[in-house]
C-alpha cells in the first residue's frame, strides 16, 4: 500500500518557484513554468505535474534546457507567428505565443503561432484554456517523445503526441479536450509495469509488432532509447478497431506542432550525439485563438454549448453507468477537491523534490 | 458472388450532371456536386459517392433539399465568414466555402468559414484537398446525422463527424486524413447486416449499451430513427481504450461546425415534425486554410513533409505485414486504379441510377 502525502497547492508553488529561480530563470518564467505545472496537479493528471520537476531540474543542470534561452520570433503576420525558443523552457515561450495567438484573434478574428527548438511545455490543456476568458476557442499540439507506433510498424516513430482544445460556455463549464493520441500516455505503461501488473491489450506491441499484455520489457527498451515495440495509436494496432485514424492523428499533431514551425519531426526528435549522449530535444508546439464573436454572438453560442452539453450529460446512461462526462468536467472538479484537500503526492514524487530542494538547499516540509 | 459493374469516370459524371440538372440545379452547382461525388467514387470511398446520387435526388424532389438555395453571409471579417446555406445542397456552399477561406489565407495567412443551414457536403476531404494547390493546409468538418454513442451512454447522440485535414508534400503525395471519429462509419454496419456477419466487438453497443456482435437489429432501430443503440466513438465503447477521446473529437466537431455557425447539433440534427415526417437536416460545416509560407517557405516544408513520410514508411514493418502507409495514399493509387479500370458499381448501386435516370427521362446505360 503506497503512502500519498497531501501538500497545499500554495507551499507546492513556492517550492517550484524556489526551484525554478534557484535555476536561474527570470521571476516571471519562474511562476508561468510554476503555474503550468500546478495546473496538471491540480487537474490530476499527475504525471505532467511536480513529478515532472525533476526532470526539469536536470535538464536544465545538464544544460539541455536553458535557463535563460534568447526567443526570436522568425516571421510574423497580423495573423500568425514562428518563434524560435532558443532551447529553452517549454512553459514561458508556449505561454507567450499563446498570448500572440489570442491577441491576434482579438485583433483580426484568428490567431495562430507555433514555436520550435523549444522543450516540454507541459499539459496541452493549459494554453488551450488561456483563450476561454478572451472569448475564444483555444487549441494547442506539440509533439513529444518517441514511443508511438504507425499501423503495421515494429518500432515507434512517434510521439503520444496530444491534442488539446477548448471552447467557452454560459452555466456549464467550459469544454476542455486535453488527449494524447495514443491510446494511453506512456506513464500509464510505467504504472502498470511498476505494479507488476499485465496491460490489456490494444494497449501497445512488442518488438515483433504485436499486441502484447507484459509492460516489463517494453517499458525497460522505451526507456532505454531502443523504441523497440510500443504505445498504439488511438483506436489500437490495426484497422479492426481505427489505429490508421489514431496514427493519422498523431502525424497531424506532427504536421502542426513540428513540420510547420520546422522543428524536429517523427523519430528525430530528442537526438543524441554519436557516443549517445543526449541533445536538447528540438520538439515544436502549436497554438490557435478563434475569435468566436467573429462568426456570431458569444453569448448565443454559449447558450448553445450549455444545451449541446446537457443533451450529452442528460442522455439515458449504459447498465451499470451513473453518469456522462463532458470533457474537462472531470478536471475541474478534480481541482475544487485538490483545491481544498491539498495534491496527493506518491512517495517517489516526495523523494524527488526533496532531492532537488536539497541540492539547491531550499528548506522543504513535504 | 455479387456482380460489379464497371462504368467509366466520365460516363458517371455525365449521368449525375444530367440528374443534378434536371432537378433545377444551376450548371456550375451541378458540376461541383458531380465533381465531389465523383472525388469519393474515384478514391475508393463507395458509401459517399454515385451511391449517395439516389439520396440528394429524393431529397431535392421532397424538397427537403433546395435545388437553388439563396445562400447568404451573415457575418464576414478579413479572415472569418459565417454563410447560411439556406438549406441547400451541402457541395455547392462548401466548395465556395473553402474557395473564400483559401482566398482569405491568401491574402492574411489564414481563412475560416463556418455554414449553417445546409444539408450532407460528400467526403470531407474533397474541401481539405482544395487547400493544396494555394500552398495552405485546408482543414474540413461537418456534424452528420446521428448514429455515434457517448461514453457510458445507451442511445446516439452525435454524428459520425468526419475530421480532414490535408498538407501539401513535395516529391511524395499530399497527406490527407479523413476519418469518422467514430470506430467506423454506419455504412459498414450495413454491409455486415447485409450479409448476414458478426461484426467485431467494439464497434458498436446495443440498446442497453453494451458492446454488441450483431448488426442487424442495431442497423433496423438507427435506420427507423429510434436511435438506441449506436456506434462506438474512435477508441471503443470504455474509458479503457480511449473512447471518451473519440467521443471529444466527435463533440469537437459538433462545437466547430455547427455550435460556431449556429446549426443544429448533437441529436437535435435531421429533426421531424410532430406527425414525425422528415425536416431539412439542419446541419453545419467548418472549413479552414493555413497559408504555409506565413510561416516557413513552402518548398522547406514540402521537403519536412516527404522526410516526415519517409522515416514513417521505411520504419521496420509488424510480423506479417509488409506496408505502412501514409494517410491518403490507397486513395490516391485507388483513384489511379479506377481512373484506368473503370468504377465498380454494386447492383442495388446500379438500380438506384437506373431508377433516378428513368424518372428524370435520362437515356443511361450502366
Amino acid at each position: 500500500m503506497v503512502e500519498f502525502t497531501r501538500v497545499q497547492e500554495d507551499d507546492l508553488r513556492r517550492l517550484c518557484e524556489e526551484v525554478f529561480l534557484g535555476m536561474g530563470l527570470t521571476r516571471e518564467d519562474a511562476l508561468i513554468t510554476t503555474d503550468v505545472l500546478l495546473a496538471a496537479d491540480l487537474r490530476g493528471i499527475d504525471s505532467h505535474g511536480v513529478a515532472r520537476l525533476s526532470f526539469y531540474y536536470d535538464g536544465l543542470k545538464s544544460g539541455l534546457m536553458k535557463a535563460r534561452a534568447e526567443t526570436q520570433v522568425i516571421s510574423e503576420t497580423p495573423t500568425t507567428a514562428l518563434i524560435d525558443a532558443g532551447g529553452g523552457m517549454g512553459a514561458p515561450v508556449s505561454y507567450r505565443a499563446m498570448q500572440k495567438a489570442i491577441q491576434k484573434a482579438q485583433d483580426l478574428g484568428l490567431g495562430m503561432v507555433t514555436v520550435r527548438n523549444s522543450n516540454h511545455y507541459g499539459i496541452a490543456g493549459y494554453y488551450a484554456m488561456m483563450a476561454l476568458d478572451a472569448g475564444c476557442i483555444g487549441m494547442s499540439t506539440t509533439n513529444s517523445a518517441v514511443f508511438v507506433v504507425p499501423t503495421y510498424g515494429r518500432d515507434a516513430r512517434l510521439g503520444t503526441n496530444p491534442i488539446a482544445v477548448a471552447a467557452p460556455a454560459g452555466e456549464e463549464r467550459p469544454y476542455v479536450l486535453d488527449m494524447a493520441t495514443s491510446v494511453v500516455p506512456f506513464g500509464k505503461l510505467e504504472n502498470y509495469s511498476r505494479l507488476g501488473k499485465s496491460i490489456p491489450l490494444g494497449w501497445a506491441t512488442d518488438e515483433q509488432g504485436l499486441p502484447t499484455t507484459d509492460p516489463v520489457g517494453l517499458v525497460k527498451t522505451m526507456r532505454g532509447g531502443s523504441r523497440l515495440g510500443g504505445i498504439s495509436p488511438l483506436g489500437g494496432h490495426s484497422e479492426e478497431q481505427g489505429g490508421h485514424k489514431g496514427y493519422g492523428l498523431a502525424v497531424l499533431v506532427d504536421v502542426l506542432s513540428a513540420v510547420l514551425p520546422g522543428a524536429l519531426y517523427a523519430n528525430a526528435v530528442y537526438p543524441t550525439t554519436d557516443e549517445g549522449k543526449p541533445k536538447p530535444s528540438g520538439i515544436g508546439h502549436f497554438f490557435s485563438a478563434i475569435r468566436v464573436d467573429a462568426f456570431r454572438p458569444l453569448d448565443e453560442f454559449k447558450a448553445s454549448m450549455d444545451d449541446l452539453q446537457r443533451r450529452l450529460k442528460t442522455a439515458p446512461k449504459a447498465e451499470g453507468q451513473e453518469r456522462i462526462y463532458i470533457h474537462g468536467e472531470k478536471e475541474f472538479e478534480e481541482t475544487e477537491r485538490r483545491k481544498r484537500d491539498g495534491i496527493p503526492l506518491n512517495p517517489k514524487v516526495v523523494a524527488d523534490l526533496t532531492r532537488v530542494a536539497g541540492e539547491l538547499g531550499i528548506a522543504v516540509k513535504l
